[in-house]
């Protein structure tokens, strides 16, 4: 979407009181609504925007029906000198993975590496916000996730028990973003799934099974079924590892246990991630870190490009982009 | 392979003693050469052949030749109480892996998470190997590495710019494997172009690409091109990220600075990994993260099964039993 498609855009600002006001209506504290809110709409700004605004209603919905806690108080359940698990009072995702990362990143002051596992939280937004704030303090920051639906079986499986569970990791660099990774693990996301059944369209043939658990190109029959993993059964150990690290830990729901974000709104979700920082410094000088990083960058830009092709992004970068347009512009937002 | 295609079988013990004893003959001293030799033959156990013995002659090559030190004794150039560089001083990388794992273990045994990254090594075999180690010891185990040559482009690129760069997570559990992760970032391993370019017979689409980028279907045009990353784009920032979590802590080889493992054998590698340990007990009871373990295993095995599956394999559970039957049985030989 740009502002040639759409003449509809709102300011950052404007967006986050918006929220930030509704929030508080149901209970969120203040300074609890403003983190939450700045952290969904940088979702937006970047142009991530299934993981942005769009998914406010299902939020206050789970507030108002009892599903999530509004004044959750997260607390730490257990801690050694680099690690803990912190119980996130049910509370609203983007505010207990903010609180897990700063717990992390805070650990890791002296060096350390540090890695905090959250049980009893929600939907956190996007995976890379988290993984940033570690980049922002030069170290290397991970962000683990469990899906808050089950679209997806295990390899020969036809019944849905894994999470398209995301992660990202990032990397600190002297530009103006950091190199970041935040993937879910199926080849296409639902939602282009449900676009192509309501057009009527045949999808291609590695997005999806039917409900036999066999690839279907029928849109339709796909979204009885589940989506198919990236690289096949790669993909399928590569969510489940990404589903373990972020409820083995801390005791978070895993498999038959994880509920339905937009169905079962009343019930507490008890969703999982886990955190990790990697401070560059212990390492190696910072300065011969990110001399390394911008030699590698410079590696990969100045490739020779493919037919078609006339530049090579950094992963994170057409984000960075976006977010800087955003500010400039402000936020497109569709027809109501 | 199993006994009904092959009558050729040799077992562990054997193997090993002949690796053993071709490693002395070139300077490895004797109990490097079990270590090393113990950890290569495992792989073919595994029946992950790709990574086994088949690989012997050019790690003999690389010692004759010059470019990989038989006698290496890795070194530690910096470290804090949880992290460490480990110059791999040019050493077979089955032993700097080995090395470097052991260290980060013993870094967490007073319950701190720990990673140690690693330069100067070489190829390590199979990335599952390390994380296991730390599994063995009631750890969730990372393995990171950066392939030992150059196959991925860029995603909008057409130049050999990134390994295949594979990394594992170990996961430990009650039953006698652990449940483990170990993948690399392409959708389909090279091996397997060679095959079809030999047979005369067209690849699918998303197999690679040739040398101007684009998808092939042309065996041959392939082998000239690159191989495509698993989820196409999210793939490419996979690799990119395995890669650099395996070079920008050390100052290992990335992006142009990567040798080629069959080509320039009189040259060191400088290749990288990344090593990472969280010791399940500083999180929760053991026993309770165990229970846990067996809980989600449960439901993803009494998942329905798709048309014509009968079972669900935990990630590592099909090389474990290939395991078992090489213990029993040998292990299968090809034609010479």
């Amino acid at each position: 979407m740009n502002s040639k498609e759409n003449d509809n855009f709102i300011s950052e600002t404007a967006l986050v009181n918006f929220c930030v006001g509704v929030l508080e209506k149901i209970g969120v504290p203040r300074e609890d609504a403003i983190l939450a809110s700045k952290n969904l709409i940088e979702a937006d700004m970047r142009g991530v925007y299934s993981h942005g605004v769009v998914r406010f209603p299902i939020y206050v919905k789970r507030i108002l029906d009892g599903g999530t806690n509004p004044k959750a108080k997260p607390f730490i359940e257990r801690e050694t000198r680099t690690t803990a698990v912190l119980n996130g009072d049910n509370g609203l995702g983007h505010l207990v993975g903010i609180q897990a990362m700063q717990l992390a990143i805070d650990k890791a002051k002296e060096g350390d590496c540090s890695f905090v596992a959250v049980n009893n939280s929600n939907h956190f937004g996007t995976a890379a916000y988290y993984a940033e704030m570690a980049a922002r303090q030069n170290m290397i920051g991970f962000s683990f996730t469990i899906g808050a639906i089950n679209h997806m079986a295990p390899w020969g499986g036809a019944e849905a028990m894994l999470g398209n569970n995301p992660f990202a990791i990032a990397f600190p660099t002297r530009e103006d973003f950091p190199v970041v990774l935040d993937m879910a693990c199926s080849v296409a996301a639902r939602g282009k799934i449900i676009v192509a059944a309501k057009e009527g369209k045949p999808i291609p043939p590695d997005w999806a099974t039917g409900p036999d658990g066999l690839p279907t190109t029928d849109a339709v029959e796909a979204l009885k079924g589940f989506v198919i993993p990236v690289g096949g059964p790669k993909g399928y150990a590569l969510t489940m590892a990404v589903g373990m690290l972020s409820t083995m830990l801390s005791g978070a729901a895993f498999g038959r246990d994880v509920g339905e974000l937009y169905e079962k709104t009343a019930t507490a979700q008890n969703s999982g991630h886990l955190f990790g920082v990697l401070p560059v410094a212990s390492f190696d000088d910072l300065d011969a870190y990110l001399d390394r990083m911008q030699k590698g960058m410079s590696d990969l830009r100045t490739a020779k490009k493919a037919a078609g092709f006339d530049r090579i992004y950094m992963p994170g970068e057409r984000e960075h982009i976006s977010l800087l347009s955003a500010r400039e512009a402000g936020i497109p937002i569709g027809p109501c």
